[in-house]
C-alpha cells in the first residue's frame, strides 16, 4: 500500500490583511504549517487557524520563518545556525502555546521560505534547526526538500523526517528542483503536475529535465494555499491520488 | 517563619542593544520574569537568559507585553480581552520553547508594564489574561498587583497568585499605589523601602500616605534590574530580609 | 458654485499583502491618502501609490498612522504629544521623499484611524500633529474630521485645513459622529448616503440622529478604498455629486 | 592644503535603549549620519539627533539601512535593487522631515552596516542606491567605501561623492579591506591608525598587509560612536590630523 501526505502552508494572514482560503483547503490536506509570526501570521491568525485545522482533522505543524514580514521570509538572510537554532525554538515554542491551550501535540515542523530553501544548501544552518526541533522535542517531524541538506540533519540527529515533493515544480538529473530562473521551471497542466506525483510515490522516482529517471523519496507534497485554483487543485489531486490507490494520509497517522 | 519572593524582569536586552547587568541581579533574586519579544528580548536573548537564570537557581517567568519595542511596552494600547488572550498565549509559548530545550518548567507568569497595569484595573482584559495563563497550563501562577482585578482573575479561575509588592513605591489608603504624577509617589530612602517590605511580609500591612494602615498581601517584591544602584540594592534588600528572619525563596518552594 | 473634493485611504498594501483596488478607485476620487508604512505600506507600495496617483490626477496626501501594522493603526495607543509630533514628521517625511524622484509636491496630511479619532479629541494631540504638519511645510492642508480638535488646531497654527464629513456614517445633535457601538450608526442606503452629503456641500448642514439641523463643513468626504462595492459607490456619488452641480476636485485646486 | 572629514553614525539609540555617547563625539566629528529608523533609531531619537548635530555645527546625512532592527542592519539580505532604491529613498526622506522642521539641508547619504557592504561589490545594488539618492536631490554628497562600486555608481550618474577610509581596519594590495575574519583585519594602535590616515590624506597611499603602497582616495573617515574608547579616540585623531596641518572639515565645507 503506499501512502503520502499532502502538506499546505496556512495562517498566513496577518491583521487586517487576509492571505489563502484556508477554510476550503483544509479539506483536502492531511498536515497544516502553521505561520508563526516571524514571516507571517499574528497570534489571533495562529489560534483560529489552529481550531480550523483540528475540526478538519488535519495534522498541525509549525512553520518558522525568516523576521521578514515586509518580504515574506522568501529574502535570504544572513543569519548564524545559532540565530537560526533562537528563532526556530521560539516559533514553535510560540505555536505550542497555542497547541497547549486545546490539549492538542504538534505533528512537524517545516521551515518556511529563505530558510527552507537556505537549510536545504547549508549544513550547518540546516544542523543547527534540527537541533532547535529535536531539543524542543525529539517526537516532531522535519519537514525538508526531499533528499537535502535538511532532511539529512534531521536523520542524522534522529528525528523522523518526511522528505517534500512538489507537484508543480520539474527536477534536475541531480534531483535538485530546477530553478525559478529557468523557464522551464514550473509544471502548468494539472495532469502532469498529478502524474508526476504518482510516480514519485509509488516507484520512488522522477523524470528529470535531462530525461533521466531521478531516485527520490515523496513522503509529503507540498500544496498551495493560495492562488486562484488553489482549492481546485488540492481536491484534484487528492481525488486522483486516491483513485490511483494512494492513500493520503498524514506522516505517521 | 516568613517568607517572601523577589522577582525581576530580566532579558530586557534586544539586538545590539543591552539593558541591565542581569549576571548580577540574579545572585540576589529568586524569580525571574524574563521578556518574551514583543516589548523587549529577542530569541536569543531568551535563550541566554534562561541558562542564567538557571545557573543561578533561579525560577523563571514569563513577562508578555504589549507590541510596542519602541515603547517597551508602557504605553496603554486599547486591546481587546481577545487580544490579550493572544498575545500571552504566543509569549508564554515563545519562552516555553527555550525552557523545553533545557528540560525546564515555568514557574510564573507576569504581564509587563502598560499591560500589567491595564490588567490591574480591567477586569476583562484580567479575565482574558488568567484564563490564556490557566488554558496553557494551570499549575503556572500568575503574578499580578497586589489586590488588583488581575490577582482576582487568577483565583477566580483556579490559578496561585503571588501578590507584588513594591519597595520604592507608597501607597493609598485604599491600598492602590500613589500615582506617579504625584510627588510622594516614590521611595529614594533604602532603608526606608526595606522597611516597608518587612512590615508589609511580617504584619501584612503597609502605611498609607494617608497615615492609616493597610491589609496587603506580599507575596512577591518587585526588584528593579535597571538603575545605578539596582544591584547594590538587590544584595542590600536580600540580606536585609534575611537579617529580619524572613526567609526569601521562589513562591512555591 | 458648490465644490467639494473626494479623499481615500490608499497605498495600504504591505510587502505580499494585498488591499483595495486602487487603480479603480483612483478614477473617481480627487486626494489621495498614502499610508506611510506604520500602520500599512511599505516603501514599495508608496512609491507604485504615488506613480498611480500622479497618473490619474490625484493629489497626494501623507496617511500618517500608528506605530501598529498588527491593529492597522486602529487601536488607540497612549502616546505623548511629542512622540506624535515625531511620528508624524517622520511619516510625512518618508512620503516626500518619493514625491521627491518624482518632482512632485505633497497636498494634503491626513491622520489615520486612531491617531485621527484621538487628535479629534484631545487638544494637545491634536496641536502636536497641526505643529508638525506646519513645521514640515505650513503650505500642507491639514485634514480633520469636521469641527473637530484637529481641524481647530490646525487653524489656530495658521494651515489651510479641509473639514472632513462622511457618507456613511450618521451625525449626532453635537455635531459628532454616531458612535459605531450604536446600531444607527451607518448609513447602508446609497441615496441616502449621497444626500446626506449633498446636503452637507451645498446647505452646509446635515440632519442628526436627533431630527435637528446641524451646521458641518464639508471641504472633502472620506471614501473608503476596499469592501465590496467601493469603486461602484466612488464612480456613484462622484456622478451624483456632478449632476447636482457639485464640482469634484481637490481642495485647492 | 590637506583636508579630510570626520563621520560618525549617530542617531542609533531606539526607544529606551540607548547607544553611544554622541553629545561628546560631535564635539570632534564634521558629518554625522544619522540612522533612520531600519536597523536602528527612531522618530524622536532622529529629532534629537539631529538637534544635536546642528547645534555641534555638524553636517548632517542620511543611514539609511536593511530593514533588520534586531540585526541592527548587519545580516546581509537579498533585497532586489528595487527595495533597496526604495527603502533609500523612504530613509533618507524621513530624516529630511526632521531637517525640513528646522529649516536645515541634508548633506550626505551613507549605506549602513551590510547595505554598505553589499552596496561596495554589487554594482546593481550600488547603481539602485545612488539613483535613489540623486533622484531624491543631486545635490546630496554619496559616502561610500574609497574605490568601491557605490562611489563608481555615485560618480557615473553625477553625483558628488566621498571616498571613505578607516582608521582601524588594514587593507589588502587591491585597496580592499582585510576580512573581518582574518586576525590582522584591526588595527589596535591609536598611534598606527592616525598615521595610516595621515599618509592616506596626505599621500593618497595605503601600506597593504602585502607590503604595497596602494594608491586610495580618502576624503572622509569613519570614527565609531560607541565603545569604550570612542570619545578619547576621536579627540585624539582629530587633535593629530590637525597638528599635521590637515584641516578637518565637512567634505563640501
Amino acid at each position: 500500500m503506499f501512502r503520502v501526505d499532502l502538506n499546505c502552508d496556512l495562517g498566513e494572514s496577518f491583521g487586517r490583511y487576509k492571505l489563502g482560503e484556508q477554510k476550503e483547503i483544509l479539506k483536502y490536506v492531511t498536515s497544516a504549517n502553521i505561520a508563526c509570526g516571524f514571516h507571517a501570521g499574528d497570534p489571533s491568525v495562529m489560534r483560529e487557524t489552529v481550531k480550523l485545522a483540528i475540526e478538519n482533522g488535519v495534522k498541525i505543524g509549525a512553520h518558522p520563518g525568516l523576521p521578514d514580514l515586509n518580504g515574506f521570509g522568501r529574502r535570504e538572510m544572513n543569519i548564524t545556525p545559532q540565530e537560526a537554532y533562537d528563532l526556530v525554538v521560539y516559533q514553535i515554542g510560540a505555536l505550542n502555546g497555542f497547541l497547549a491551550t486545546v490539549g492538542e501535540r504538534m505533528q512537524h515542523v517545516k521551515p518556511h521560505g529563505a530558510l527552507y530553501n537556505m537549510a536545504s544548501k547549508d549544513s550547518e544552518l540546516a544542523k543547527a534547526i534540527a537541533q532547535a526541533v529535536y531539543d524542543v522535542s525529539p517526537k516532531l517531524v522535519l519537514f525538508g526538500l526531499a533528499g537535502s541538506k535538511l532532511t539529512d540533519a534531521g536523520e542524522k540527529i534522529g528525528l523522523h523526517t518526511a522528505h517534500e515533493v512538489f507537484a508543480d515544480r520539474t527536477y534536475q538529473s541531480d534531483g535538485s528542483l530546477t530553478s525559478r530562473q529557468q523557464t522551464d521551471a514550473l509544471i502548468t497542466d494539472k495532469d502532469h503536475s498529478v502524474a508526476q506525483v504518482v510516480k514519485m510515490v509509488t516507484e520512488g522516482k522522477v523524470i528529470s529535465q535531462q530525461h533521466t529517471e531521478v531516485l527520490i523519496n515523496a513522503d509529503t507534497v507540498c500544496i498551495h494555499g493560495d492562488g486562484e485554483h488553489a482549492v481546485s487543485f488540492a481536491k484534484y489531486i487528492k481525488e486522483t491520488l486516491e483513485s490511483n490507490s494512494i492513500v493520503v494520509s498524514a506522516v505517521f497517522d
